[in-house]
């Protein structure tokens, strides 16, 4: 079996596993690393009103450190094949780039850890750690049967790990630009505002919300919540919708309602937030405008990977490999890191986002080369250092 | 045929007269009228997408001054018949009040204007004016086929007026409470602000639109539009819907959309409104905020009845029938006055709102006789003037 990143990663693109379909992906990666001697499982997951998923955890070695890397092999789907230069499923290379949905989000990177774990293997068959494989076929759908519960599932058998690099394309422009230490928090509000119905010939019988509705987002926009920290950007609040839906433009509406959601950094958690919002509100509100405010769940908060050793190793590599000091960053969306960092410090460093969830998506051959590269020196300097 | 107005008024409830059926009531209305020697018109009206109307214009004498009497028998529909205590098509009585949809609003009305008419030749048969009446079947429907098109059906017949009674009902509370001098006028606008869709982690690549509406609507509302004249109260702008429709908490959206309704005094027309609205709006966007704004086409336009001898003489049959002395208003939504009074001038006078489209709508009999003879009052004073 040839194990070049570029031979792994056509074999990973030929599969169709559009959320929530395995489409073969997690099998060949069972097939790969059995082969060199991991130990595999393919737990299902299930939940209902989502459809059931299968993931993938594979470990070879016993000892301590566990380096693990992880991933999904699920992708969003390819839009109008027909756009296409080349057929989204088929691994085609053209140009120097080769073709196919999850090119970069993020089979390619998943091609690049095995490729260089494999080699990493065969050239130090009695190192005493450990290398974990965490691949979810759920990340890109509902995010309920995938990373979340193979963490749990891996935890009910005993695995632990030391540290974590996720692959998930963190470069904006070129390999070598940007490496994530961790992720703002997200979190969802909801405001309803509750006024009196009535006809606009008759404003004094009825009370319109809209006014107070503006009072309360004028509330929340008023001052910055923070002005970032030495790792992070400054928090930022978006009022993502606001509605009334009354038809009628001789009709003063009963309520309205709006949604904001707070992307924060390391300065704040979900509970602090609210009350932060809590107050805002309250003081904007004064005693005129009656509202009521509800957060939705969630598991997104701020985490940050100190700048430390192990971020070093990743750096260093990437220097070696590329030549490019790579940003060390905590910006854009939530990923599945923030379920990871719960078990142990994880980095995220994958390929080039920039044609991710896009027609054409691809990468060039020589990037993978290159990732693959960069992932064997982490593994040598990361064994190399814990002996 | 017994004239009384409660016998003209049953007559009238038990036609179920829902827009745009004419159920009979026109009919019985004509064959009283004709009785009565009036020369009686029932031109019916079209329009493409809306139901034909029927409608009534009569007549008694061809001297001046002519004074028209004005109103609809169209009502709205009863609701759930079955939670009126009696009928609402069958006139019975109970308690001293006649039950049935249109009680007030308002063939409780058209009935008292008739049984006054009537009496009136009755008395006066060398009188030399002329007595006419204007009755559409779409008031409180579409309205396309109703009062605008009567009048220009009359004026293409060179009928004109010199002054009319329109009956709908005017009193708040009590026969005798307020006759309706003038109404505001009535625009609505559509303001949509553009801003550019994105995702809340990068809101550097988007643009939302909301903080932008905010400030148009409260540049809009920052300032009253005036503080009233003489005979109407301050203008008033009504935000009545913001609608964004975005369902992902996760984007900022790339539209917001707002309409607002203004009812404003006599120091307004559409066209000056407009100027001040689209000022307020430059004003508060600068140089930031890309929005369209559009109006409404309107025909509700502010009119008043300056407090003249014809006012006097409603002010003071009402004054003599019940003892009160009637508030002349301007308050409340717009009517068929509006149209009207493009040919002359126009009072609105008539029974007691309070059921008015509700279930139960009812009208004491004391009243049906009262307003008769307040109309009769106005009549005898008309004529006694004009001569
Ligand atoms: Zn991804
Ligand atoms: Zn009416």
């Amino acid at each position: 079996m040839e194990l070049s990143p570029l031979s792994l990663a056509q074999s990973l693109l030929r599969c169709p596993s559009v959320t929530p379909e395995e489409g073969g992906a997690l099998a060949f990666i069972e097939g790969v690393l059995k082969e060199a001697g991991f130990e595999v499982h393919r737990p299902v997951f299930s939940e209902p009103g989502t459809p059931d998923v299968e993931n993938l955890y594979a470990r070879y070695g016993r000892g301590e450190p566990c380096l693990l890397f992880a991933g999904h092999t699920d992708v969003v789907p390819p839009g109008d094949a027909a756009r296409w230069t080349h057929d989204p499923f088929s691994g085609e290379i053209h140009g120097g780039e080769l073709y196919g949905r999850g090119a970069v989000d993020m089979k390619g990177g998943i091609a690049c850890m095995m490729a260089a774990a494999l080699d990493f293997i065969r050239n130090n068959p009695e190192f005493k750690g450990s290398i974990g494989f965490l691949i979810t076929g759920d990340e890109e759908g509902p995010a309920v049967n995938g990373t979340v519960k193979l963490l749990e599932w891996a935890k009910g058998r005993g695995e632990r790990f030391d540290h974590c690099i996720l692959g998930e394309p963190t470069n904006p422009n070129q390999l070598g630009d940007m490496i994530k230490i961790g992720r703002r928090g997200s979190l969802t509000g909801r405001i309803v505002v509750e006024g009196k119905q009535g006809h606009v010939a008759y404003p004094h019988l009825a009370d319109n919300p809209i006014p107070g509705m503006l009072r309360l987002i004028s509330g929340l926009l008023k001052e910055p919540l923070d002005h970032g920290t030495e790792h992070f950007d400054a928090s930022n609040l978006e009022v993502t919708t606001v509605d009334v839906g009354n038809p009628a433009s001789n009709v003063i509406p009963a309520e309205a309602r709006a949604t904001f959601n707070i992307r924060f950094n390391d300065l704040w958690n979900p509970q602090s937030l609210e009350e932060e919002i809590d107050r805002r509100l309250r003081e904007a509100a004064g005693n005129t405008v009656r509202y009521r405010l509800t957060m939705d769940p969630t598991n997104a908060v701020a985490f940050l990977t100190p700048p430390n050793a192990f971020v070093g190793f990743i750096a260093d590599a990437i220097k070696a490999e590329t030549g490019f000091q790579p940003k060390l960053s905590t910006t854009g969306g939530t990923s599945d890191a923030r379920f990871i960092v719960k078990d142990c410090p994880v980095v995220e460093f994958g390929l080039v986002g920039q044609t991710m969830h896009q027609i054409d998506e691809r990468v060039p051959v020589a990037d993978l080369d290159r990732l693959t590269g960069i992932y064997r020196k982490v593994l040598d300097a990361y064994f190399a250092a814990a002996y």
